[in-house]
């Protein structure tokens, strides 16, 4: 199957369990929950802005198949980390102070920062709730797992608010945090299937070290979209990154090289007040001659290859094997 | 034992465990975190504020004990309970503007919204883990009764937000209300010590049955103090929530009585701008005169009891039950 495909058939299969779930919320906090998801306008008319690629539900149903397990197995997994995954969207878009998020006003511009903290909390809850309604020993392993995974998550997004008050970022420093940040959640859906199947450790260690690996080159390519993607199909400002300063992975690899380019990104960075288009640009220039953007498509490549790399050999179906290349592939290559 | 006492006693067996649990947390995580626990000051220096009265974890100890079970059962519990209430109250002093809990700046005043809004979501999610770190059936029933308990006490947050909107509302929308925002989290640390010692179902409903009551007598001794309460004592400006304008039970016993008391206070309320210290001092006074301070004083006194009864005749241990009638007049009669 198509990655589209593989991607659609997921939804059609998680969307009404997720609504379902988020339909047990309280009036106050269905709203602004609902416009999130892109069910809803604001008013609550019906919209069909939609939820973003779905990615994670899509792994949490793959990695079901993958160990042989009827793919609905695999359903709680995906409802819960799309709601963690959401309800930390929604934070994060208070934190960033993004007013943008899918071509659409984030819910705390929308709804102002009080809405958005609470439905924020009422998402997170839910995933537990939803995990939990049956509290078989799968259930509860994959329990156990997401409250690890958040954590995990929580700390990485700490690490890059503070790396706002480090002079100098490296590479690795990056890595570390966008393991945490990216990697954990996106491990936690490549194996929650199998965990909620009661596969051995082996399989889960496989697909939970594939989703990791998915996420750093995930991460990769967003930080290079962040820079040079294309504002039509991205849905941020062109340069986005730059312009909020982010010590992204680019950014990274050419400041703390130490060298003339080096001193020239940070005294752009350290400049007072906004950064200008033309800052911008001259930024841009300067990470791309340094090779901050061919290193990063580098790293994309090379964590998209252990992702690959570490499905081999533990028994997996071939067919979901395949389609979890697929899926590797497609995000290692999008252009949003 | 005496109130002081048996609240010392927890706060000694729980603080370590609470303690250790925190300390996990990522540095960027940890100073917010134990700042607010009043451990540390901003700068991480130690700091002898300490954390509140301890009354959630002190409840679940003792329902471990009042079900027969050794104290050191309920400490699981009681360091969850923790952490879900101050998650939460590091969340509400965002949602309500706050910058003053236990005399000290709040989390967000002190550190940033930010820092706050992802400080409160890694407490949220190291309850879980907490409780999970060793999923026997009984922790595991404790972890799923924790999600219900936490999503109903966002509900009755959501439901308090949207009072701000409404132009009346009753003592009946109020005490629905903190029968979520209080009661369901009052409730949980009331009768989780009891669920982790595998208690049968209707000791542990009992239990739940009395914290929830209490909650209710809770809130009303609480929305007394808001209006009533020394500011030396409670740490908060005096008639506080008449200056943000909480439709707290006195206001909504006097408000929605149709008559011209309700007129006076609701032309108060809906004057433009802040309300003056004169204006406080009439709000205060057309509500006392009005009767919703004696009212809600015998709100108080019917929950309170309605908590003490719930106690009888489901075979629990003599001298817990002694302590938490304790406890439960203490919360009753307090003046902070």
């Amino acid at each position: 199957m198509t990655t589209p495909l593989i991607l659609n058939r997921a939804r059609q299969l998680v969307e009404p369990e997720l609504r379902r779930a988020v339909d047990t919320l309280c009036a106050e906090l269905l709203l602004p929950s609902r416009y999130h998801f892109g069910w809803v306008e604001t008013d609550g008319s019906p919209s069909s802005a939609g939820s973003g690629k779905g990615l994670r539900p899509a792994l949490a149903v793959l990695s079901a198949e993958a160990v042989g397990a009827p793919t609905v197995v695999g359903l709680p997994g995906a409802v819960a980390v799309e709601l963690i995954h959401n309800y930390s969207l929604i934070h994060d878009d208070i934190i960033d102070g993004d007013t943008e998020r899918r071509h659409r006003t984030t819910v705390w511009a929308a709804f102002g920062v009080d809405d958005a903290v609470i439905s924020g909390d009422a998402l997170h809850t839910l995933a537990f709730q939803v995990l939990l309604a049956d509290p078989t020993p799968e259930r509860v392993a994959a329990t156990v797992r997401l409250a690890e995974a958040t954590a995990a998550m929580l700390a990485g997004q700490a690490a890059d608010m503070a790396f706002d008050d480090q002079p100098v970022v490296t590479l690795q420093d990056c890595l570390e945090m966008e393991a945490g940040k990216t990697g954990a959640l996106l491990g936690y859906s490549a194996s929650v299937g199998a965990v909620l199947a009661g596969a051995p450790d082996h399989q889960v260690a496989a697909l939970d070290a594939y989703g990791r690996s998915l996420g750093l080159a995930f991460q990769a390519v967003d930080d290079v979209l962040g820079i040079w993607g294309d504002p039509t199909a991205t849905g941020k400002a062109a340069g986005n990154d730059l312009r909020e300063r982010k010590k992204s992975m680019p950014v990274a690899i050419v400041m703390s090289a130490g060298d003339e380019a080096a001193q020239e990104l940070r005294a752009l960075y350290d400049q007072p007040g906004h950064l200008s288009d033309v800052d911008i640009e001259r930024a841009t220039q300067i990470i791309e001659t340094a090779g901050g953007r061919q290193r990063t498509e580098q790293e994309a490549q090379t964590h998209l290859t252990a992702a690959l790399a570490a499905l081999e050999g533990v028994g997996l179906v071939d067919e979901s094997v395949e389609e979890l290349h697929g899926l590797a592939n497609f995000v290692a290559t999008r252009n949003h």
